[in-house]
């Protein structure tokens, strides 16, 4: 039987989802307490890695067992095993062809800022002095939109080859408290540092060191040199996975 | 001269604002970085105090120097100096009349909660299971708008005298993801444990232990044993504090 999970975690102390040796990762947090919880081995397959110091509020992964279970149980039990740092919102039964990453056909990734110091959500939301031009980061930002290869915004030692990617919303939004705002981008699928290259380059072009119209010439020039630097990690989070007929 | 500080913090680590020996407080870690920016010892004087593990958005604190200081730049080395579960927003010149705590007319607090398990704002958010019957707690939190003797959501050891308070607005906001909720109540004045007696109430009758019209007479009985338990101060925050003409 296979069941999907749903998963929160504060990425700050983890060295990314994928399972390494000798780094504590969210892959392996999950298979150990799930071992605990099915009393046998399962691996847990996620619809995507992030990277570390990256969070996610809505990680999708799938796993099997031969027991059935009691979705609402096990949710109880995994979130009693797991550190704060993660937990199961919701656990439900999938279909046998049901895959958390070959089945995803869209990702959706906020990256928090602010433009004040701040404390209360240090975790996850990273400060960005000084304030830079929104309006100009949002114009710059509709150049993302649509099926482009996104190499510039690839990160250098990645080996993934086809680097091609459909972006369907791309733009900054202002949020509830003084100074806070996010960035909001969906894609079918996202190379690596793809987001935080994007942040990077429009913080760029927000405190006017970079044209507003300038990304058509960047993602033509298909060179990650060219781009801004990475954005931190710490502002990153997947925030939704979607699968086709609501899986 | 007198200055007027604009405070976050994460109260999760500190035993409440106000100084106290042997305990970590914000009151004095903010008396310390601003004697190490000063140069001189100054007396940090708050809104108001908050309990052990509550959090603000919005402290509104004042001090006096006799040196012209430029607020800018003090609050960029208060930040620096103070530990990240405490961020200065802002820092403004203010009338030397100006009292944070006597000329407050009023406070604004939000209690967070969520009914599905979460992580990355586990420190300022509290759990609910189950979910309990919002409607119901925003049909019952009416009663609690208008000028009444609040004793019965009053921390019985408190030594405040005056039990009148008047609220002014109260209750329940759906928020953005999944699950979350708040409470949001402004009132001229809240005594010792009132905000977490009136939340832990309101969650009784969420969950149908006690009736929707149940407030009127808990407040007329003007007895702290007759109210809920105490909601956690995890997810309790001082959003805001109000000043006549803007102060």
């Amino acid at each position: 039987m296979k069941y999907k999970l749903l998963i929160e975690y504060d990425g700050t102390d983890f060295s990314g989802w994928q399972r390494q040796a000798g780094a504590a990762t969210v892959q392996e947090t999950l298979e150990n307490a799930l071992a605990m919880a099915l009393r046998h081995d399962a691996t847990v397959v996620g619809s995507g890695r992030t990277d570390a110091g990256v969070h996610a509020r809505g990680q999708v992964a799938h796993f099997e067992t031969p027991i059935p279970i009691e979705p609402t149980r096990l949710r109880g039990s995994l979130n009693g095993l797991l550190p704060e740092t993660i937990a199961v919102r919701d656990v439900t039964r999938v279909d046998d062809a049901f895959h958390a990453r070959y089945d995803a056909v869209s990702r959706t990734y906020h990256y928090y800022v602010t433009t004040i110091p701040h404390a209360l959500e240090r975790r996850f939301r990273a400060p960005i002095y000084p304030p830079p031009d929104f309006d100009r980061m949002n114009e710059a930002a509709t150049a993302l939109v649509g099926t482009f290869d996104f190499n510039t915004f690839c990160r250098t030692a990645s080996d993934t080859q086809n680097r091609i990617c459909t972006v369907t919303e791309a733009g900054w939004i202002q949020e509830e408290h003084a100074g806070a705002w996010r960035f909001r981008i969906s894609a079918n699928r996202f190379l690596h540092g793809m987001v935080r290259a994007i942040v990077g380059t429009l913080v760029e072009i927000g405190h006017g060191k970079r044209a507003a119209d300038s990304l058509p010439d960047l993602l033509a020039r298909a060179d990650r040199r060219a781009a801004g630097p990475a954005a931190p990690a710490r502002g990153l989070v997947l925030e939704h996975v979607t699968y086709p007929d609501s899986r």
